[in-house]
């Protein structure tokens, strides 16, 4: 298999609501070079948005929406069922509306990444993925999309090629992978082991692998790297995971289709 | 003074929320020349507005945008103080929010009309009218924007028409002016006097004036006539408030920039 | 078996959500002997509950809280993922809201009857199933629990029987029941057949039975009869089931524990 | 005029909503004898209502219920119009809402302060001052009211006083008093400056005055000292505070009616 000569770092931004702060975002963007947006239903407000936008600017940092449950209390980390069409609706309403505001800073959408277990739902829910992927591209034909690696054989993946989409694969440096190669999605993020991080980003670098909760290893299709910018160490990671790409001599570079 | 040889009908439309039914919209469309969407935030979700949008697409009515306040609760009639950048912000977000819908369905955006006590705070205090009229220029510079008449003196419709955008004065059939001659916003709408409306109506066609609670006359800057598509009787008044601009000898017709 | 010689009617109420209405309220009051009211998580807000419980008490109608799923736009009838800790904390919160409404009326709360999808959670998360009942048993150690026949084997119930709670079968006549004598729930209620829920009542009453999808016969442990008051037919609806009850020679009355 | 020999030191807590954190509450409770606890309209959910009410019950520190407006994105701190019958019936809720996590753990409800913008309401708007304290009143009739000094005169205080409440005036060491002598609420709160609240303390305590923002000083009621518990300094301020009630020769402890 072809390694990539380069990577792409992104982070989830703008999760902040009202009085509430999450994350440091300020002091993540000089690590990364794609922005996951929160468009208010899981996380964020519009004032946050913008704030968020202009900090992306500033940092010529590609933006793509990170639409999620209309669920704040549980930070969009709970599955709920959905119908196909509410998703497509909700997935046009929130990636709408933070599109807005790149349009007023003369930005253009760069990706969309779907959240937390609202990814869950377009994943498992082979309809709502269908639907899901329907109303990205009715929207802006050319998105491109961010996944959770692996993204071969999931229906709304497999649609949104077949439409003409990029479709990224996302790893985790600091989640832990199932037997079938599937991220482990939490409700609440402890603490980070860098260490593990670091090794699992120099291995997937030089192998396209990564381990798996029982130590096999698998093989996945990521072009990004995924940070978190709400943990404690958040900064200390992001430092850790850019040295080991420039480390295994992999440049770090915003993905375009 | 000159009459208008042409007016426009507008109408709240997509006022629903989840389970939730409000306003005859089906029954309504058939009566207007252009519909005000509710955006989420006073009324409304995703679903409702892309219900909205295909309806108007097939009636041929124009669309705009009718953000208000972020509180389902009060149905955005109850006014609540905010800051210029969160009224711009919330301005952004919903407008985008509608425009994706629009996007979607190859429409264009034609209108955004402020809803209940959102349009209150932007008239009564001035920076937030200043920032409202700037945002809605930054993310549309050529939209044509509902007011409530009179326009004139009101900051926020200074602003915008400094900017380069067609201010449309907005008139209340159904509801009574005070003695400034500013409409009276009310928290719930009782039965309508359809003989009142008919009766306001054929004057402000036929003089340029409404009367006052006072039994006063004011001219007012007049260019679309204002439904609502939520009383019992909606498509009575509808029906007769459409035959008294017709015998006014005026024709129905979208207003353009 | 023994039959009942006298059955409670139960029907959802105070569903409305500031300025949109849902159910016919006053016009079903006279027809039940026990109300749900809605605890504004799914439906309802203080407003409407302290409305919905005066309506119940001059009707001298017993109360119960009809906690729900924190999601409005889906009117609670989305399945949501949530922790035992968070279901219990939920139901302490709504069943207290409800409760102070009671006080202050000098009424006493009667039962608990969880809504929706809420319910399908309790039924079908273990765990989530007896926090909820200790939940309910702390609070309130004498409370009634409504809930859809058949109860038996669900560990909700078992372990609130255990705790000393009557736990009361629910049967629903105008919905479908699975081949497990499961009631359907869904997320809109389209029209109702009046003559297949009169027939239901009157076979469950002579026969403890209801008819599933599949055309078998399933006996079920009801003592209470569920109306809904938001179908545009709820007022005939109710008159057809009561009158089905006196047929029968079935007193209406409320339950006791 | 008589000064204090005991006082109490209240501060707000279970203001986190879901994965958002905001306050050190943990911490603050060792220095204070009576809790405000959210009732999640302006922060708090019924999770973080649990928590704040066993984390009382563990410090020994009494339980007030502090209730706010439905606006998270606000934190209640933005002034909306409500009715008298919606403020009266939004403080039932919530004060039952809290109350049942009380009743749970054998703790009885202390008192209630309202928070935020909606203390301004209640003390502006004469007609919801009324309703709130007879709702305040119909729900628990010897509840103590805790006030931001001074409330005399105040509509609100009044009908609580001539209805047998005791009406608790409260201290705040770290903002600053207008020339009326009442506490200036602001949206966000910045740095702290601790060496002016000690001498805030001091000089309340030794004279019963605060000093004004024009320089002049106004005697004013205070029977309770608040605290924050999130800024960044909130430990430090805490152990400043209760140093310079100590230092006065006054004991701390809870305020009784």
């Amino acid at each position: 298999m072809t390694l990539p000569s380069s990577i792409d770092i992104n982070c989830d931004m703008g999760e902040s609501f009202g009085n509430w702060r999450m994350g440091s975002d300020a002091e993540m963007f000089p690590f990364i070079t794609s922005a996951n947006i929160a468009c208010g239903f899981h996380a964020g407000d519009p004032t946050e948005m913008r704030r968020s936008v202009r900090l992306a600017k500033r940092h010529g940092v590609a933006v793509g929406a990170h639409p999620g449950y209309r669920d704040l209390e549980g930070f969009g980390r709970r599955f709920m069922v959905m119908t196909p069409d509410e998703v497509a609706d909700s997935l046009t309403y929130q990636i709408g509306a933070l599109d807005a505001f790149l349009r007023v800073e003369d930005m253009e959408l760069h990706h969309v990444k779907p959240h937390g277990a609202f990814f869950t739902l377009l994943r498992d829910d082979h309809e709502v993925g269908l639907a899901g992927a329907r109303a990205i591209h009715a929207l802006a034909p050319e998105l491109i999309v961010y996944w959770p690696a692996p993204s071969l054989g999931i229906p709304f993946c497999e649609e949104l090629r077949q439409l003409g989409h990029t479709v990224v694969g996302d790893i985790y440096p600091d989640l832990t992978y199932d037997k079938d190669g599937r991220v482990v999605i939490q409700r609440l993020i402890g603490d980070t082991d860098i260490a593990f991080a670091v090794a699992q980003v120099n291995r997937f670098l030089t192998t396209g692998e990564v381990a798996t909760q029982s130590g096999a290893t698998v093989t996945i299709d990521g072009a990004s790297i995924c940070l978190h910018g709400d943990g404690a160490d958040a900064v200390e990671l992001a430092t850790a995971v850019r040295q080991a790409v420039l480390d295994a001599g992999v440049e770090v570079a915003t993905v375009s289709r």
